[in-house]
């Protein structure tokens, strides 16, 4: 149960994320409660500003009034053309007219609510992999709470609360997939997330954790600098100087011992290069 | 809790995977318990026959004899140069002679054992970066057992047994991510994996899922055209016509409805296209 420092496999090198060589578009995951105008008029001038055609999807939501929600929360910052379309069953992602708002929008904006109803409404349809090919050829994309979860390929389903991680805390499955470089995280100082989070990179070190606090957003270029705006923090768990794991032996439930475990709590204003990995930000 | 299948989310069209592109190698996940002299000769002959140079990764294992174990499984057919590298810590994935041998090799052969080993111990060193590269440009990769489950991106780590999917009855993580297109189970049949397998597509109905049987090997071709060697079967549970999931509402250990997943068992000799899926082998 037991990690050794002095194994010979502590502090292995790891390799550093390969550098960006798409123009794939921003990717913007928010931790949910967005208040600050900031996230928005920001993610609205990533999306061309007044000219921006933005595309909300409320398929996480189980509220009815989702939709009257957000339109009222785009509304003062962009009056014109923030749509909430109504993609809400696994038909309605294969609807032409609903492909074709997604193929002209500037930017699609995920609304919070349930991650695995994403996953299950979403996933292997038409729309997922229109989704896929508009941010690989350079529409942003952002999603608040359980919208953020959603955007990478490994996607926290559920989990425990607490910041010791243990094993078997932490459910992931397959997400949209626009990226595979991280585990995403929201609600993230306010839920107490950490053990989860860094449970979930301990299984296999070779993903970047990022934890997303509450009405902040973690905006991440197409080069994969992160640019934290809002009032909350972004924490990066990175497994570069991970030890030999304990989660082989663990016990589920019980606490895991992960020396070299790295973490970083960013602040509005900080930008990081989620490639080069800085000691500092 | 239930499903209905009137709901207009029935039968939603999904998105043919994509036609590979690229000129990767053959993945070869091998169901355990190997024993057809089929399986070692076919994988052998696709490394280059005669010419093959092919590094055996005992990572998984926790046998001390792992090495002497594989070694004398190849040594019939291939005993000029199935070389078992000492790959057991972190650290040694970062050894510039064991990364040399991967990158001299014609093919790569994963043990069995624990895949949790394998993704703890290779996730993000040099040597999966490597291994990944080596694939990508056309060396075939085999594994057996834990190694097969290791060979994909999404991982099944453990679970239960049984033929029923039943929420929360299985657990993936992060594999070597040679495939984005397939999950794998392997010791199917003969340790009752239906439900799991099923289980784990229904969270995000994007991928195909491959039960693969002992004795048993799927071969998969670049162009993603399987070929079933050996003498059980290779299982692909196929989301194509999966409704609605009930996932989402599903309290965890109780059975899932899930109207219209498609199951294909496809024997030994049997081809089949994973990419056009058709309705019969």
């Amino acid at each position: 149960m037991e990690s050794n420092g002095d194994t010979p496999e502590a502090h292995a090198a790891i390799t550093p994320l390969p550098a960006s060589v798409s123009a794939r578009g921003w990717l913007v995951p928010i931790g949910g409660r967005m208040q600050s105008p900031d996230i928005l008029t920001r993610f609205i001038d990533l999306c061309g500003g007044c000219d921006a055609r933005i595309v909300i999807i409320p398929t996480a939501s189980n509220e009815a009034d989702c939709a009257v929600y957000y339109a009222g929360v785009f509304e003062p910052f962009h009056q014109q053309s923030a749509q909430v379309i109504p993609l809400l069953t696994r038909q309605d992602a294969a609807k032409p007219e609903l492909l074709q708002a997604v193929a002209d929008a500037t930017g699609v904006f995920f609304t919070g609510g349930n991650q695995l109803k994403l996953a299950t409404m979403l996933g292997g349809t038409p729309m997922a992999t229109l989704l896929r090919a508009r941010y690989a050829a350079g529409m942003p994309v952002a999603g608040t709470s359980a919208g953020a979860a959603f955007l990478s390929d490994h996607m926290i389903a559920f989990g425990e609360e607490g910041s010791a991680p243990r094993a078997a805390m932490v459910t992931t499955v397959v997400g949209l997939g626009l990226t595979e470089r991280y585990i995403i995280d929201q609600h993230f100082r306010e839920r107490d997330r950490l053990g989860r989070l860094v449970t979930a990179i301990a299984y296999n070190p070779v993903m970047l954790g990022l934890g997303v606090d509450e009405d902040t957003a973690a905006f991440i270029s197409p080069d994969d600098v992160m640019h934290v705006v809002g009032t909350g923090a972004v924490t990066v768990v990175d497994p570069v100087n991970l030890d030999g794991s304990a989660i082989l032996e663990a016990v589920p439930g019980t606490p895991l011992e992960l020396p070299g475990m790295t973490v970083h709590v960013l602040e509005p204003g900080s930008e990081y290069d989620l490639t080069q990995r800085p000691a500092t930000a």
